[in-house]
């Protein structure tokens, strides 16, 4: 059984059976495209994973409705409004996306599920939106894949697109995605917004399983600020139009796991290495530690710490950030066998600090700035000697820009 | 009785019966004063809270055997190395400055309280560092609380100093206080460093029940930037010579509760307007919570947000942020009856955005940068809808000076 799933071009639009499209409708100040819309010729299973935020955005309540008999046919997105804390009004925005949505594809409203993304508290520009649908609508297109990735974003920078083909017993099964950050992103999450897609056959329940399980691998393990937003919304549609079923517990099942996997993975990396204001995407992995929850735990300590961040950005091999962290987060750690190694640079062994070269590790930390290679991040390995558990989180560096990009957001 | 204490001037050399020092040792490579020294002539009752860190420094450990029996006599303190992260070199460092100030000023080196504060993982220059203990042992003086002051700084831009008399039954009893930020400040802790004498006559269990109320209340709800340092100590010393017996439940216990929440509410303000970079103090009110606790969550999610953070810098109402942090907390909140107002400027009532003027409520929250008035804050009010109980959290802004002074720390 071969699981080495290949990477594919064409972002959502790469399983078949799906149409995509993004269009500017004047909802960004900026006139970029804003209105994304996601297809399938199909009827779709359809899972979701949403934010932990007590203050949920309206499209989230709509979207879970309307989830609720595993059934989907079409996702309409909006970017430059959140559509969050705006009251009974933001509901029937929400809602009546949905509806138009449904109405021009010929589609019951409840198998249209909505995401907003952008500002907080203010309500949707609804005559800009709804002809953004109606472009949408006219724009659909298997080659669409990238056009609808370039519409949801907000602060980002690029375009975040995966897909990936693997094989199964009956055939080859694809899964496609996007996703964008850029800021208000931390775990407890399914990232700001992230659409899925496959062609794979799967019934709901066991679609939704499998979603769970890869966003907290993936999803769950990025942190840009440790803001968990209003509207974080993962969505994955399954229209069998690859004809190949996937039962539980098959080798296909195994299959598309790991596809998804590889897919979200992929979209992960790319939120943090293009979190607001980031020089470097920094892989932050924790081994010896209690648990699993545990090793996350001081993982996510060290990657959302302010002082951890700012070093990494000044290519400063400040490591004590690190421990301090690490000893804050709450997991359990024995510090005669602490280790620590950065970018390759072994800083501590059994709870002693090692003596190290300042400008190499400084150097080899520069060299993580911008990198060229996706691949590429600035390693921290800490090792908490309590147990054999490990977690990888990834995220960015604090830089100049990330303060400049939030501290002139609205006004 | 009169619960109302009068500020006075002198810090820790405002009680009667301590002299205080602070020199330059050459252990902060810019030459400023980094050794301080806190005396009393009469052997005092004394207490202390500790980081909740698991990496803990070594002068931390020093310091809780050394208060096991509840008394002290002086402590000594360096700026410009943590002597955390050090192993067992750092321990035998942080008795050797115990004892040799034990033997400078004749006393038990058990009587001796020590605590270091700057870069971790460096392990202390001794021959400095007892050299600087010499010269605070020579320059000990009842005028000395402000140079002590300026002697545990690190990036601080100013010393915290507060001082108060309030009266009692038995006479007047007096409460000085010294503290250091400014970065690696979070709750959980006593913040980084700080120090108060009293001249009240209070037996240790007293004195350390005393201790811990006050700080959950006024330290341990001060953030700068959510991390929780290795060497958070705070230390209290009560040597009895205003004559003053304070017995539990007495009407002095009250008059020295309030002294002392008093001047650590100061030192804690303080603490938060000076935090690293920062232009202005803010206050998080919550109100409406289900218990004391979830309003402090909310509060500090609130105020340990780097996205409210970012747009408090910018004078941005971009009110929508401060909710989702509440919205995230964990805490308890019924999402119509949600409230908040800023600086004075409603926003939100009954989970409703309200239409406001945001010029206007930009120009309030400029008004608060860099006041004149340590008093004045910026003021963050939001009510839960889901109870009676409310906190108030200090913390300041996050700006570009916070990135430059992390990025540009040890390298």
């Amino acid at each position: 059984m071969i699981l080495h799933p290949v990477p594919l071009p064409g972002g959502v639009c790469a399983p078949r059976g799906f149409s995509a499209s993004g269009v500017p409708a004047g909802i960004k100040p900026s006139g970029r495209p804003d209105v994304a819309l996601v297809a399938t010729r199909r009827l779709a299973s359809a899972a979701g994973v949403f934010t932990t935020n007590r203050v949920v955005a309206a499209p989230i309540l709509v979207c879970k409705e309307h989830l609720e008999d595993g059934l989907a046919r079409a996702i309409i997105v909006n970017a430059g409004c959140a559509n969050a804390c705006t009251g009974a009004q933001g509901l029937r925005d929400a809602r009546r996306m949905t509806e138009l949505t449904a109405s021009l594809l010929g589609l019951d409203p409840d198998d249209v599920l909505v995401a907003s993304t952008g500002v907080i508290g203010r309500r949707l520009p609804m005559e800009r939106v709804e002809d953004g649908i109606r472009a949408a609508v006219c724009e659909l297109s298997e080659q669409g894949g990238e056009s609808a990735a370039m519409a949801i974003m907000t602060t980002d920078t690029r375009p975040k697109l995966a897909a990936a083909e693997v094989k199964t017993p009956e055939g080859p099964v694809r899964v496609g995605g996007m996703c964008k950050g850029s800021g208000m992103i931390a775990p407890n999450m399914a990232t700001m917004l992230a659409f899925l897609t496959t062609d794979a056959a799967v019934e709901a329940p066991l679609l939704q399983s499998l979603l769970s399980a890869v966003a907290e691998q993936t999803f769950n393990c990025v942190t840009v600020d440790g803001d968990t937003s209003t509207n974080d919304t993962l969505l994955l549609l399954a229209n069998g139009a690859s004809g190949v079923t996937v039962h539980p517990n098959s080798p296909a099942e195994a299959a598309l796991r790991a596809a998804l996997l590889q897919v979200c993975t992929a979209l992960s990396r790319e939120l943090a290495r293009d979190g607001e204001g980031a020089t470097k995407l920094v892989a932050v992995h924790v081994t010896g530690a209690a648990s699993p929850a545990e090793a996350r735990r001081a993982a996510l300590a060290i990657a959302n710490s302010p002082l951890v961040k700012t070093a990494l950005f000044g290519n400063d091999p400040n490591w004590g950030r690190i421990l301090c962290a690490a000893g804050y987060s709450g997991a359990s750690l024995v510090p005669e066998r602490l280790e620590l190694t950065l970018c390759g640079v072994p800083l501590v062994r059994a709870g002693e600090p090692l003596p190290f070269d300042a400008t190499a590790a400084s150097a080899a930390l520069r060299a993580t700035t911008h990198p060229a290679d996706p691949a590429h991040a600035a390693e921290v390995v800490v090792h908490l000697g309590a147990g054999n558990a490990e977690a990888t989180v990834w995220t960015c560096d604090l830089s100049y820009d990330y303060v400049r990009i939030n501290a002139e957001y609205t006004t």
